[in-house]
């Protein structure tokens, strides 16, 4: 880390900032040049608070050189993370399929949807039991129902679940999920990452909609630095200016984060635009830009009035989709199991 | 609300859709122009989930008319609410001033702040017990010890007590918090929202950092409609791409708000630019834009090894400072008790 | 468009409104409801001024119902645009390669790289004689002597060339060039491209940094309007919050293009990154979307003292790129001529 | 400026780099530490290319020290610069109002509204004269005669004239203009910077919609760079993901450029929010930021169908605004000449 002083500093001060430094245990590299004076920090910088620093009087900057994650970062482990749940390996050149509803609704619901989507080659079920919803007066889920629902698809279909939590008092119903995710309003949740870093399932944590890599990668070392090394990562979309998609699905992230982290990264285009229609070519999109995997909503008509229109896409148009990400795999280096 | 249906439509498309909206109790009013077709809907719209029926394949696109927000709503409250705390009073004309530390350290230096903030005008103390920070490996605050000294602070100086609460199993701990604030990486947890609805104290809510100003009013939506109606809104800067300062403080949200709802709004300029001397600009700013409040950090420096250089403004400064308020609040109506 | 007025409007105001809504030659279709009362303009509504609209006392808010681009929108020319120059076809199922260095140099650097990318499968050269550089102390480019020599590097291979203008009075040097850029600083120099519209070259309009995908299509619809039908779209990344990429690519835009305009759209994944090792993920990326083309900066060593780093790509990478995108364009049902 | 080396790099590479930056007679001070190799830069790093480094393989990242911009830096010139121009001084402690409609539409018009903002306290008549609209079927403006509409008024009233450029080829029709506009549009418009940095008139330069403070510093070093050092920058709103107001105004930005930069510094409330109603609130907010001046756009009515409706406040109440700001002016150290 790299603190650049302002010029005309009181010599006090910086004597006071350099003492509290070393407090730290760290020690200090000072270079005073002409016009600038320079200290740079050397030692495990992860513990010292930037905003601090940058705060006060006789600091102009503050640079840091290390990334302030560690377990989460490649540089400390440089293979990749692999992650195995009821014989599905995440990670690696192994390309996973998330596919489900976007809500549990009913048995036939989810057991019918369950079954078509294995049929199409998917590996886990995904469905909302707990649904976050902007509007306290919207359907917030089956909630428990929900749940038992979803226990029963995977009874009927071998199918491991992913679900969303939505707050740690939950966690003792979540004992039939297999991947419990972490949605992207609460991806700095901190309680509810520090209790789920204490479980022995893998967590999803979803990006949140206006945080950067780095604090979506601090919000994974949250949930490891309390033991649960078994996150995957799910980019799926930011917030911008844009009004016409929800959200712009940051691609970029992709490549980036598997430089950055070797964690699995999958990537989620049903939410990124709110949009059906854009979730084949999006698909297609991410495994070129090398995702390990996608979590897509797929939603079957029976039951529903409104039948054509889902926001997801139905299971055969997943089936169709899934055959033209089987042509690309090889390309990225990747396999489907 | 309003659809526009796209061009080309199927019929039995439209019938479905027609159906499936008259059976939530709404009226529709059809106009089947030659190049389009529009669908009024009338009737309580606020449980109409917009983001399905955009996603319908017949749906070009959803126009709101009505606010999806009702208690927090100025047009059926018109009256400004006023919130009335051990004396002080919120809202209306009434100017109220929060003021305190970041986190809480010691009881020496809570105590010492809260005699001096209390001596320079503040109605409120704010001080951090539970901290959310970015990194699982910065300071956290002292927690359950924090809330005790806080306590002692209040016995000492009278001064009502405002400050974060970061989980629903948290709230026990909050017996004598005066206004439990919820922060802006919170303001989306629904969960914690549902449980601060049902509980008889105010709740300072924080803006999200990349939330919209609806999203804010559904949020605050979101605790009155479990019955607690004492709703303080807090603007505290939003996420941009400019890297000068931490967050970018949007001002004209205070005159907008002031429009859109009855409940109270202040403005927290000490995180929005993360720079204390940017802190009496944006203070008089605020004033400027017709805040009912702020909630300024101030510290103290003895027990402090970094002295001159915290983030938080000194007794000194915020004393100038609303000295200097004082001469701005008639302009814009408001007084301080 | 829609006009929704608020409640306990004066009747004269709303007299004076629909009498100026007429006086512009459009319908009114007035639907006065117990609590909203909304006007419905009917006819040509892409004369009005939406903002005016908007910042009337009487009106709440304004809601297009009409796209206000019409030369650019697909439902008025279903057909794909295809632009044929120099016997290459741009739009429709064609896949085109627009290859070469960010800056010209000099000429064995320009011929160099022209030669290269033609084995490798481009259609056409690009380079910046004109450069848009942040900084007054940064180098500008070669300028005229610049499009002196893209003309040999043209005149050697064959290949046309790609260059950006800045300014209205560089046009006559322009003479050689193929296809004229308009860079994203400039997307909305009006002056500019009215004039671009009144010349017969085909024009490559960059997305602006911070435009919306509606301000993009009313910047091709200036050029348009003045008779150059000519347009070929170019996404190259969107300013966001993230700091790790210089900018957000939007890759959404491309499906969701393709939707709303007949003209070719192609995507730059080397400006939207700013890191050449994100340009063969990126590129794959954007294949997938479905783009009509990529426009990628290839760089060859020799001459320049920095050989291994820079920021373009290097011609024996982009060779190996263009084979993998052509396994991946049957997929997308396009073609590499 | 700091460069931070990649672990595991290849020795000709850091020579090849380091041979580089000699080359452009830049000083190398080099800390090779067990796991960090940094390379400190060591003279005018002005013209180094922050992207080009960044961009190679072998660096990890750039960290500038000094600020990019010279002449428009406050540590090089740390006296205010106060620019005179028809007897009214700008910068200081000096307090400018710049007032007029949006668009010059007649004599009656413009000479009118120019004749009751004198009246109550404006300094300088603004009017658009050459209007930078998003579509090309949108009132361009009066143009050539709208400059001279200008002209009779600044005739009449004796009041300063600010208008807008919109390109190189319109500047010989400027001669009568005092200020001379640069709108958010054309701020990265390079070619016109350099032409508007020959000529001997003040400019206003607006911060782009999507420009950090850095970026706008820059531009204004363009100008001042080619020799006119008057340079007025005004902040007008920037653009976030907030739909409720057109542009955010960034007020942080007010108080942050006092420090960073000698030149003055106005703000635009009326083009910020897009909302008449909001600019009495927004310029006392403006005020209380510290800005040294406004730009409001005033309306009168009688010629106008839409009177009560314009966006522009009309002069009555820009005159009970001048009121409320000069109570204010004292307490952030301004006077109104």
């Amino acid at each position: 880390m790299i603190l650049i002083i302002k010029q005309n500093y009181e010599k006090k001060q910086l004597d006071n900032l350099i003492n509290w430094i070393k407090s730290l245990g760290l020690k200090i590299h000072l270079s005073a040049g002409e016009n600038t004076t320079i200290l740079g920090l050397v030692g495990d910088t992860s513990i010292v608070d930037v905003d601090l620093l940058r705060s006060l009087d006789i600091v102009e900057s503050v640079k840091r050189i290390q990334e302030p994650y560690k377990k989460a970062n490649r540089k400390f482990h440089p293979a990749d993370t692999i992650i195995e749940i009821n014989g599905n390996k995440i990670g690696g050149n192994n390309f996973t399929l998330i596919a489900g509803p976007c809500s549990v609704e009913s048995e036939k619901q989810i057991v019918g949807i369950a079954e078509a989507v294995k049929a199409s080659g998917a590996h886990f079920l995904r469905g909302g039991a707990f649904k976050p919803r902007t509007s306290p007066y919207a359907f917030q889920g089956l909630r428990e129902s929900g749940l038992l629902l979803l226990k029963k698809a995977k009874e009927e279909t071998g199918l491991a679940i992913v679900t969303e939590i939505m707050g740690v008092n939950h966690l003792p119903l979540f004992g039939d999920v297999d991947i419990v995710q972490v949605g992207a309003r609460n991806m700095q949740n901190f309680e509810l990452l520090k209790e789920l870093g204490k479980i022995d399932k893998p967590i999803l944590l979803k990006r949140g909609l206006a945080n950067t890599i780095e604090e979506w990668l601090m919000s994974a070392e949250y949930i490891m630095a309390e033991g649960n090394e078994r996150v995957i990562l799910c980019e799926r979309g930011i917030r911008t200016f844009e009004p016409y998609t929800r959200n712009t699905l940051d691609l970029s992230a992709v490549p980036l984060m598997k430089e950055l982290t070797h964690l699995p990264l999958i990537v989620d285009p049903s939410h990124a635009s709110g949009l059906a229609r854009l979730v084949p070519p999006l698909s297609l999109a991410a495994v070129g830009a090398g995702t390990d995997g996608l979590i897509i909503e797929v939603h079957n008509d029976p039951p529903h009035a409104l039948s054509d229109g889902a926001q997801s896409i139905r299971p055969e148009q997943f089936d169709e989709l899934v055959k033209k990400i089987d042509v690309l795999l090889p390309l990225v280096g990747k396999k489907r199991n």
